[in-house]
């Protein structure tokens, strides 16, 4: 592959040294001399309306500025899940409602001179509710005669089907057909930072609104919609982002901020407590997953059907959009001539599904992968060799409309994983030591690289040439802790060949900054980094067409790297950079700007394939699993930052081991409550649970990208919590189907096959 | 001339509320919770080498964060003149020296918790000065053996001459020849802000300076030149400004406090007091101006002769650039076919002279429009005949390289001032009631539309369209309080078809603005109004562009305004702008982003022109000029913001009459110490000073510009003072060829002449 001078290298974080000194500033960090502090009052019950609700006694409280209602509060009925405008999600949510669906929703908010005030303002606050019938299951909010949570749409967010082939046909011809059913947890986001939001007017009585977000274009065009608003009047700037992880990608609690500031005219804060970002925001959906495979007897996959139900919450936000990633990674991973494919997004009475990194594909892959890995046991074909069988291979046929895969590092990186964790070996290993069983268990993934065409998938990039030659980078895509700042100079860099320390960053701040949808779908690095490519190569290029008659050489000997134009003939440094651009700006007689602002929309979705690999202990007794190691290789075409990326490889994979071994939201199956709102009982890993992780990138180079790169940040989030879960069932011969694997679940699913056995 | 939607209505300032209501934030106003103030010590010397200094009792006063002298600063010389890079304006500056060469030529200066602290810790700097020679005026200066104030300039900043014709021959071949000496005073801009600055790092360790500025752009520049750094490491914000006048084109005390941030990391505010600003900062050059001029029987000039000295003070700043104005001016306004020009800018040892509105001009002015009135004198011709006879009709020849007319409203002016302030009859007045005598003046003025081709003369501006049709309007021309912003949105509003309502502006921050490089030379609506016109235009184009296949019609029958696409066939609305922008955006296929950055660069500078005349009465008793009436007819081009454009005519008015009447900065003549830095006995006009004005708008449609705009904030100030006198020579036939006419000068040049009478 090509070298270059900048992409490929692992340079040290933009950010680095203001997040290591913590001169940083998140939004929490943002104080402002006259500022209030917002709190909600949350709806006690799952499902209700509200009969009466007094806040006088509330607003009378010293201290307080302003308490809001539904009644306060424009009643524009808006779909929170900005990007796929203006595509069917269900216009289901108000800023503040009179009807509650959850426990948790808002009921009220207060704005007061301190935190204190406000938590006891909202003591003060009286409300008379009408409880409704809940349900907090699919089949409960499916069965006949059930109440409808938003009216006309019979509980379901969204419903999706289609069929490839004839898949009734080839399941008759088939000599053996599979059938499992997997259920997934509800998970939620955790990041470190809790959602928190700083607004207040400019001095035109513009909002001004500091955001933890991924979305911050998508967050303006939401407020203004919702506040029914011109977006004109809003400017929302992106703080630094302590994870996202889709758990920040749509206003959640925002317009209730953003009303509160307009009602006091003063800065308003509003951070939620840990327990309201675990039960008042947004989760991973809970799924039920039915998968039913038609095989020939040397174990080629003929046909094959999924049925996914998955629980979507109160309110639509993501849902049923997740459902359609989901129909993209069963149709594309495992090409299969005959597939159907039928998914439901159910309304119920629990906290909201949304967005989560890799929007479905861990959901598909638990049970997916788990179903490979019954076929393979089924048919006694190794589990690697029927994976390299039926999987995707450079060539194969893409059953789904608007991918197209030209660079597939897949078969690679199943050989590398294989080899660096030493499989062969291990299946020669002894597995028992009479309290504990070994297993190695492995798992495939497949990404795309935007949400092209489904939703808006559109980056603007700008980059302005300063009169030194130095410049600024402009970009609307958000970095929220995976690096993307980073990135995005290194392929300004470049594309311009000016040195990156000599560019400097703005975003993002919807004032000044090029459109851009956000952080989602990993598709920034392909899609904004596209953008910012044709803009940094815009700017080389009006800067050596001016010194063309400087030089009196032809422009296509020329070239620009590390702040010098290079002649290409003879690599030698000719005139440095800055002495062009100064003639160029102070050119008395044709003095010219050096800006470009170039955007990017993919017509394609490329895939990123990879695979994880883990060897897992399980304590019979006590059902434990420990993971000894996980290793995961994964083709995202060209690296552009080694260093970054392996961080997003290990960072997916540990959050993944959460959602196999130990993550699960609980709802009170009577009352609708999250029963464990907390991060001691809601248990992420910490580093102390941390495997050791051996990554490894399968570089291709992708041609439809800027530097032969694709997407990172989810697919590594996909797998390994399967994977574990099938070294579970190898080193036991237990089949568990329902995450995540925690120890009494393990226990009780060992307890259960002894019985059996007996 | 065509009419238009909203250029040339009166729409009203978009700062209106925040500066009627206080929310208006000026750099003063600005606060941070660490932040330390500076102070500066001034030598108390005109002339000196730092012979020791010692800074350590300062530094040692508990709340004194820094103290800095010449050894803490880099020592790159440079001109503070930023604009006419890379001419040669000499790079005769420090930010700190060893060498001061005027009394308030910072020695040293302190950071510290509180102002008062850092009072306090000046007093306590020990200096040892070896005091030098020191000259105040222009002769003294060029004296024979005088020393250098820059060492190889022979106390020269500049000098220039030039000649068309054969000036000698023509004035062989006149029938008159008359001559005049006029000398004119040193004034200073006071505006009400001081100049403030504060200046903090960011979380990258850039610098970010908050400047009351007129040229944020060249700002950078400067300081990153002065500081040895890149520019990319510096960020400029201006604040509103208070007012500049020339006055804030440039750095002055701003590097010290870059300095001083940079020595403590921490925010410093550095305010000027009066005193500071009224001694320390610039002025507008004195200047000894003798001209010659030969002229026909019947009063046409054959040729001219012009010689100007001024007194540029310690260092160069704007000087010489300044004479360059003049010449132009010079050459143009009375055409002639034979000229001769001779220009000098002299080092001497008193207060900086730079840039003040008009740039030179109200000196020129002062002089040829004072000997203009004694040519009609001499030669008993009505002074407006013999004006209309010489001054420049269309058509005329130009004599100078870079200058051309195509439209000329001067002559039409001179008959609306005739008529408004009633010429003729005020002839047959009776002029005398014993202690006062009333007498009419008149002088004309013309003034170019940039710094076109002697300095960058390049703007930039950039539009984006949101996804609802709102946009925002990215400028880097400076609102120094004449009202540009409201100006700049009303010409992207008219050229992009979106209401100004719904336009946002951006401005002017070096982040996220466009270059520009400021506000002076009258430029801005005339070249930033041209590139704020073309990107405006560009994304209207853009958008109906697509809007053509949505509507099945011709490109060229649709058109844009007030936020809707109008079929120009018929004048009907035929969808909104809103329902196709957001389909651009929101296209899943084919989105793009609105947005287009284009700049502009004059190519020719055109000329505005106009006339002053004052009824004056003066009492003979004391020497009070009284101005009865001011009338002022200007062909600045069409106007764009009428209301506004008439503040600039009163502004420029008042403060021409401040020069004429009352201001002059007086200079020690032994210690080169300014005696009135203060403005009590510094006398600006006060609205109890300022006579009844009345202006007068000569539109033209220059077609060279956005909308047929010339120049007009600083043309008002040239003719008023001029013409003041000139209407006190008519009432007393007294002629007083320095300025300003304070009462005592009026006074003892009535006196005088009634002594040489007798």
């Amino acid at each position: 592959m090509k070298k270059y001078n900048v992409v490929g290298k692992s340079v040290p974080r933009i950010d680095a040294w203001a997040k290591a000194t913590g001169a940083a500033k998140y939004v929490g960090d943002m104080q402002r001399p006259d500022m209030l502090h917002a709190k909600i009052l949350h709806s006690p019950l799952a499902h209700a309306w509200i009969r009466r609700i007094d806040v006088s006694r509330a607003a009378a409280l010293p201290g307080v500025r302003a308490v809001i209602t539904y009644m306060d509060v424009p009643q524009i009925p808006f779909t929170t899940c900005g990007h796929p405008y203006p595509f069917d999600t269900p216009k289901d949510s108000l800023i503040l409602s009179r009807h509650l669906r959850y426990v948790g929703d808002p009921v009220a908010a207060v704005a007061a001179d301190t935190q204190e005030i406000a938590l006891d303002a909202l003591e003060l606050i009286e409300v008379e509710y009408e409880e409704l019938p809940a349900y907090f299951t699919i089949d409960a909010a499916l069965a006949e005669g059930a109440v409808e949570l938003h009216e006309g749409l019979k509980n379901l967010a969204g419903e999706s089907e289609f069929e490839i082939g004839d898949v009734e046909g080839a399941m008759a011809q088939a000599d053996f057909i599979i059938e499992d059913t997997v259920e997934t947890p509800i998970v939620t986001h955790s990041p470190i930072e809790p959602h928190v939001s700083l607004v207040e007017l400019d001095e035109q009585g513009r909002l001004v609104c500091y955001f933890s977000t991924q979305v911050p274009s998508i967050m303006r065009e939401r407020l203004a919609y919702a506040l029914g608003m011109r977006m004109g009047q809003i400017r929302v700037v992106k703080g630094h982002v302590g994870g996202g992880f889709g758990g920040k990608q749509e206003p959640i609690f925002e317009p209730i901020n953003a009303v509160l500031t307009m009602k006091t005219g003063k800065p308003v804060r509003l951070e939620l407590t840990r327990e309201e970002c675990l039960a008042c925001t947004r989760t991973r959906h809970s799924a039920r997953i039915h998968m039913r495979t038609g095989l020939t007897r040397d174990g080629k996959m003929l046909a094959r059907i999924m049925d996914i139900d998955q629980n979507t919450g109160a309110y639509s936000s993501h849902g049923h959009n997740v459902v359609f990633a989901i129909a993209m990674a069963f149709a594309t991973l495992y090409p299969t001539p005959n597939l159907r494919f039928h998914g439901r997004s159910v309304y119920t009475n629990i906290p909201i599904a949304g967005a989560m990194r890799a929007y479905g594909c861990p959901q598909y892959a638990f049970a997916m992968e788990s179903h490979v890995e019954h076929m393979a046991r089924e048919l006694g074909i190794d589990s690697l060799e029927f994976r390299r069988k039926n999987s995707y291979h450079l060539g194969d046929p893409i059953n789904f409309p608007h991918v197209s895969v030209s660079t597939c590092g897949l078969q690679d990186a199943i050989d590398q994983c294989e080899e660096a964790i030493g499989y062969q070996a291990f299946l020669k290993e002894p597995r028992s030591d009479g309290t504990s069983k070994r297993g190695i268990g492995t798992a495939l993934f497949s990404y795309g690289q935007s949400c092209y065409p489904h939703s808006v998938e559109l980056s603007g990039a700008r980059v302005r040439v300063n009169e030194d030659a130095t410049a600024t980078l402009y970009i609307g895509c958000a970095e929220i802790g995976q690096g993307t700042d980073t990135v995005m100079l290194q392929i300004a860099a470049e594309a311009s060949g000016i040195p990156l320390a000599d560019i400097n960053l703005v975003a993002v701040d919807t004032d000044s900054c090029p459109f851009d949808p956000g952080a989602y779908a990993s598709r920034q690095t392909y899609v904004a980094g596209h953008a910012v490519k044709k803009a940094a190569a815009a700017c080389k290029e009006q800067i050596l067409r001016y010194a063309v008659n400087k030089l009196s050489v032809n422009y296509e000997r020329l070239d620009a790297a590390d702040g010098w134009i290079i002649d290409r003939d003879t690599d030698q440094r000719m005139v440095s950079l800055k002495e062009i651009t100064m003639q160029m700006y102070y050119d008395c007689h044709t003095p010219v700007t050096i800006c470009q602002e170039e955007s990017f929309a993919p017509t394609d979705n490329m895939l990123t394939f990879g695979v994880s690999m883990a060897i897992v202990k399980v304590d019979t007794a006590t059902g434990k699993v420990e993971v000894e190691k996980l290793v995961t290789a994964i083709d995202s075409g060209r690296i552009i930052n080694p260093q970054l990326a392996m961080g997003q490889l290990n960072g997916g994979n540990i959050m993944s081991l959460g959602y196999g071994l130990s993550e699960q939201l609980l709802i009170d199956p009577k009352s609708g409550r999250v029963l464990n709102d907390n991060l001691l009982d809601y248990k992420v890993p910490t580093f102390a649970d941390v495997p050791p992780i051996e990554g490894y990138f399968i570089e291709t180079d992708e041609p439809s990208s800027a530097y032969g790169n694709k997407s990172l940040g989810e697919p590594p989030n996909i797998a390994p919590a399967v994977a574990v879960r099938n070294a579970v069932l190898d080193a036991t011969g237990v089949a568990i189907n329902q995450g995540p694997l925690t120890p009494e679940r393990v226990y009780l699913a060992l307890k259960a096959a002894k019985e059996q056995e007996v």
